[in-house]
């Protein structure tokens, strides 16, 4: 455990394991429903999953939180994006007044849906030039999305805004497991070949700007405001036995960070999805994580895990309704 | 066009084409919303396909169909299932008391769901034989597919329950695609290895009994009446351009047939999932299908199908519910 963040590295310690005598439960009702052994696949290992976590051996997913992070990054003035660093407050705007795909997603998925933006006025530092957020800055983004999960909650989504973000999440997944800036960084929003080599690039001059691979202290370093919510927040599910659906690329440095700390910390997350950023397999795969869904997304905001929300209820749609074969008079094989 | 099958083969040939300038209205608004181009991934080019079906250039998933149709089998005489044939009336029950996988699965996703059972005290005759059905008995079993779909249905999904059916199904993947038995049969509801074995020889001697490659006398001489039904409602749903979600590999046999018969016949149909029963895939890849999902399922009963309900209304959310960037104000790169 890290020393560097001490609040932050107390709050991740906050880790219940999961319920036992639940998932032992819900694995013997699995064995019971009214279909062949197996026959429902990634549904039945999802719903066991759920049911441990939530401490109940049928459950219903009632209550989906989805919360999206928006930050500013002082590496948009190296040219990291296809979009103007404007667009970031932008899309704020636009997720407040309903108009972005996450808030569609979201009401199609009946979840609630919170949006922090975090002192967009105030971008992280140049992390080409030392460390993006000091200790404080950082252990005030981790705390702003501590503080975003809903108590009620029971299964949580967290997505993100901010230009130049995929340029960070590249940085830290370099820093945590390795291998160069070239490694890690791909198109996000959309660059060209130039501006591809000119992400790598500025990866590279952040690892060699900020040399500690503490975890905690990479993601001061190299993060942004909004990647350090996110662990936070997923941090925080932890805590309250709360499943987390991670999205794509950069939500999923968020959680590598936590999963460098300590491997268990991300036991209650789910892949959500398979991003289209190139780099996004090797992450999840470093987290032994199996995406749910690959439908060629690379959108941030939440939205592939949003979708993933449908399938986790239908899970426990069936494992908690289905009939029985002794309560359907079905002979089972 | 087969001569063999004449009501058949005329209601598929009741074929309206896609909307072509709904789909350019659709893809043109597409460019506008407030994403990067492409960010979406697959939910851009099921909205583009779903808007050009309907005619509507931002339209909406409103009334979900979901169609179960069980059949029994002659051949399970031959020992080729797991479980005993009583187990498609007893599941049928189930359906009608809503204690099924696909019964959750269609509440969750807010579907209407019908069933019918197509004279399950007169199983098809066993086709190592001669035909499993005469041509009146599959016309009978087709129209009743046919008859079954909702015309205020907006998006279909067709399922099936059969014991013995994944063995039906690889006959006629093989009768229609080439190659023997062995290359066709799985696992289906979970038989042993001396089962696998049995199932590719009854299907090799079934091939053998029935000589015609034609598509329609392969549907009435190899299928069972809850294939030939979903063949019905399938073509049913393109004379209305209802949009189709395709189950598993016995549901994509019956578009198959279709597709055999003409290629365009199955255009407004979507392959919902991957199933674990081993050549869903290559039967996929030979109608050019590319699915949605892929978790493992083997179930049938318009499981996958259904979970790729929540797919395409999401798809369909984005689309039509998100702001331009002009509405939002935000810079488009």
């Amino acid at each position: 455990m890290t020393a560097t963040l001490p609040d932050i590295s107390a709050r991740i310690a906050q880790r219940p394991d999961v319920d036992m005598v639940a998932r032992t439960a819900a694995r013997a009702r699995n064995e019971m429903l009214t279909k062949p052994p197996g026959a429902l696949g990634r549904l039945e290992d999802l719903a066991i999953w759920y049911a441990g976590w939530r401490g109940h051996a049928a459950p219903r997913v009632l209550a989906p939180q989805v919360i999206v992070f928006a930050g500013n990054h002082g590496i948009t003035g190296q040219g990291v994006s296809a979009f103007p660093a404007e667009v970031t407050a932008q899309m704020v705007a636009n997720f407040q007044q309903g108009g972005a795909a996450i808030n569609q997603l979201a009401r199609d998925a009946a979840a609630r849906m919170d949006v922090h933006a975090l002192e967009l006025d105030r971008p992280t530092e140049d992390f080409t030039q030392g460390p993006a957020m000091s200790a404080q800055d950082c252990t005030a983004a981790f705390d702003t999305g501590w503080n975003a999960v809903d108590v009620t909650t029971d299964l949580l989504v967290v997505g993100e805004m901010g230009i130049g973000n995929t340029t960070s999440a590249a940085a830290i997944a370099a820093a945590l497991l390795g291998g160069s800036g070239a490694d890690w960084v791909g198109r996000g929003t959309g660059v060209d070949d130039d501006g591809l080599a000119r992400k790598a690039e500025v990866v590279d001059r952040g690892l060699a700007a900020n040399p500690s691979r503490d975890p905690l202290a990479v993601l001061a370093a190299l993060g942004g405001r909004e990647i350090a919510a996110m662990a936070g927040a997923i941090a925080r599910a932890r805590s309250l036995r709360i499943p987390v659906v991670l999205d794509g690329f950069i939500c999923s440095t968020a959680a590598l960070v936590l999963h460098r700390v300590d491997s268990d910390a991300v036991a209650h997350c789910l892949a959500g999805h398979l991003s289209a950023e190139g780099a996004h397999a090797r992450l999840l795969n470093a987290m032994g994580l199996e995406p749910l869904l690959d439908l060629g997304l690379r959108l941030g905001e939440g939205s592939g895990a949003a979708l993933a929300i449908h399938i986790v209820r239908a899970a426990l749609a069936c494992h908690s309704g289905m009939a029985t074969f002794d309560e359907a008079g079905v002979a089972d094989g």
